[in-house]
């Protein structure tokens, strides 16, 4: 219980922020964020996962204002908000607030570029939206993790409609009241369950959650009013679903303490335990170069989980090989790749990275931080050679470079746009800040 | 924790029903449902609630497919059973399944109709998909009740969107296997707080629970997958949204012992602790003609939840008119009315009924039951005249007569459709079951 008017409080600092109170590297990380989220839109979006939902979606589409990420569809923007929230999660290659394990992006962006493309906003605008949508989203989840996220909530999904309604409300130009309504009908669509990890419904909550916070917005707009503490409240969405509530963590040096400079990004399409590894069996097989062939035995020391999560000897699928730490070091040291492609049937069942996985051993060490992986590679004439992780790349220590997130969309977007479209649209992605009308960016998103 | 597939269970009964299956009394019951529901979807569609929420529904519609009941907008079926699960809901008149506080029909006839009206439904197969819907959401609604309900869910909305996942279902021939996913697509989707009783976010949960559930059929038809264990699973809905988990109310004497038989509908358009004494206020008025104008005092020996929860001696609008059972023995003596009409600003101001108001005290007894009142009236002259309800009108015990719901819709819906269209909807109501293709009663509901 608090008398802290939480929900009034952080609407009055979401509709009052600036661009200019925005530290540069914050605002550096949400141009990150947003050219992260694009690639991976693209990258997602011809799963069969979106074909399903668009083959509903369409059908009741109202007038056509948005775009559909890397296709030709255009639909509503409640609609296109849902549709490109599920491909940016559904290749699980998105960004990661690893305090909370909530993927930003995807509710807040999906919703706001939806939203924005036909109404003429500025990149500025726009980032000052994504940032303030982000920074909500996280304070909240922070607020309620980790109790909450071990009660079997999504996070992404229950957090996440918090951050699409700030930031299509700011768009709206919500006033304080309005914006305390927006957040209490986000807070009654709060939903989202774990149970669904593993299917299809996985991705649909950061997709329904960019959809019901847009929504919350819209309607806020025309004053259909709400609860003015949905938040905090007794009967609200901390005290509801979560046994613990501090909401220090929503409002303690807001404006000062920024959660959406510390978001990251995957360089790797699979589980985030994997990714030293992965990092290190690149490192090397550019070290390394022919002497690849030569391998005898790969040793991995690794923090229990991985072997706890991913350890599966002989993946069948490329999805089984997601969870597979030897494939994921074979296939990085043959083809350097971490990427959706490194995790198909075809990569799986591949001879000479099957040759090479049944090669690798890995053994769990309680003192190796999740973050680490040391191995050992010994070749066919008895030497050795040894590296040593100390953070993954992709972590808050090694950051991925705009160069390597560049490099992602690169790989992911050219089999959907091709080569040029994807030079066009990472370079335009990149140019937000200085964007008269990101509409150009969407539109220049679609597959012609 | 259970081992028994609770969800595919559900879905396996919901898919096989018959309407062979179904007892006559609870057809009986379900056609009761529709009636009143529709009659109060008619008596709700002007409130400013539904003015807005169609402010932001119509420029998002996709094609115009379906009624909005009382209006002349039509809407795609998604954003139809949102507006009219807003307007059946919004005057707090609709049905009660009174072992839960469902309000059993807003999410499932909401949903159903919009999706039937051009789909060429019959009034049987309609009338079976009603009912499965509602038993499904009234029993998943048991198996967490009163728990769940005290944590700050409103069940209305929780239980809802399976009601409205598994009526629309039927309609779109889910199988089995569909159909355990549209419950999981639901579960993720279970949502909607108690913190918005009192504003206009309460009626927008029947309304959303309504477009959730069938969101998640057409996703479900389109092989969208998900968890087969939606509601039972150690993260699955019962687990994570409450902390009773009965699953032998979801599937105990399934097809056996039917809880869409238990509906139960209001006479009156308020709480339904005030009941009681309206029922008992409007026979003494019929037993005394002109004396009520020599009433000296009126005496009510009640519950004692009554004074709790609707003690206002002096309201000043209509809405807390509702709230206090001062005004609402008043205008029941005066005017015989528990209508909505009799909690409107001009009632609760009118001389006579404030000057009778006044002479009514109220006395709580624990040994009273919430269902039942002691009236005694005092004339002038000094005279008595007493009565007791031992069940108020509209309590399962003394049920709500066909005639009596024909007049309650006739009340609500002739001030908006007139007379004449009034009557003849109730008609083409009443005979659903006989009716070819239920789009023909969405269509008359509507304004010319």
């Amino acid at each position: 219980m608090t008398d802290i008017a939480v929900t009034q409080e952080l609407a009055a600092w979401t509709v009052g922020l600036k661009a200019a109170d925005i530290p540069a590297s914050v605002r550096a990380e949400g141009l990150r964020t947003f050219v992260n989220w694009l690639g991976c839109a693209v990258g997602g979006c011809e799963h069969e996962t979106v074909d399903r939902a668009l083959a509903v979606a369409v059908p009741f589409s109202g007038p056509q204002r948005a775009s559909v990420i890397g296709r030709k569809e255009r639909l509503d923007e409640l609609h296109a908000a849902l549709i490109n929230g599920i491909s940016s999660h559904v290749l699980d290659y998105d960004d990661t607030h690893l305090k909370t394990i909530v993927h930003p992006a995807g509710p807040v962006a999906s919703a706001l570029l939806a939203v924005a493309e036909e109404r003429g906003v500025s990149g500025e605008d726009f980032l000052t939206a994504l940032i303030a949508g982000v920074e909500v989203e996280c304070r909240i989840a922070n607020s309620v993790y980790p109790d909450h996220y071990d009660r079997g909530w999504h996070i992404t999904g229950t957090a996440g409609v918090f951050g699409a309604a700030a930031a299509v409300g700011r768009l709206l130009g919500l006033d304080k009241q309005q914006m305390t309504w927006a957040y209490g009908l986000a807070a009654t669509q709060s939903s989202g369950l774990r149970e669904m990890f593993g299917t299809m419904t996985k991705s649909f909550h950061p997709g329904r959650a960019a959809q019901n916070g847009a929504l919350a917005a819209f309607l806020a707009k025309a004053n259909y009013d709400s609860s003015e503490r949905g938040i905090e409240a007794p009967r609200g969405f901390a005290n509801v679903l979560s046994t613990k509530q501090d909401y220090n963590e929503i409002l303690g040096k807001l404006g000062e303490v920024w959660e959406a400079g510390l978001n990251t990004y995957k360089p790797y399409a699979c589980g985030i335990v994997i990714h030293p590894a992965i990092d290190g069996c690149q490192q090397l097989r550019d070290r390394l170069g022919a002497r690849v062939s030569q391998i005898r035995s790969v040793e991995l020391v690794t923090h229990p989980l991985v072997l706890e999560l991913t350890g599966k000897k002989t993946p069948r699928t490329g999805l089984e090989g997601k969870f597979s730490v030897y494939h994921a070091a074979a296939v990085a040291l043959i083809r350097g790749d971490g990427s959706p492609a490194a995790f198909t049937d075809e990569a799986v069942s591949d001879r000479e990275i099957v040759a090479l996985r049944e090669k690798v051993s890995a053994r769990a060490d309680e003192s190796v931080h999740e973050d680490a992986v040391h191995i050992t590679v010994t070749f066919d004439d008895g030497s050795k050679e040894e590296l040593h992780v100390a953070h993954a790349v992709g972590s808050l220590e090694k950051p991925l470079s705009n160069d390597a997130i560049s490099e992602k969309f690169l790989r992911q977007s050219a089999p959907i746009l091709g080569e040029q479209q994807t030079a066009t649209l990472i370079e335009l992605a990149w140019n937000l800040p200085q964007t008269a009308d990101v509409g150009t960016i969407a539109r220049a998103s679609c597959k012609k």
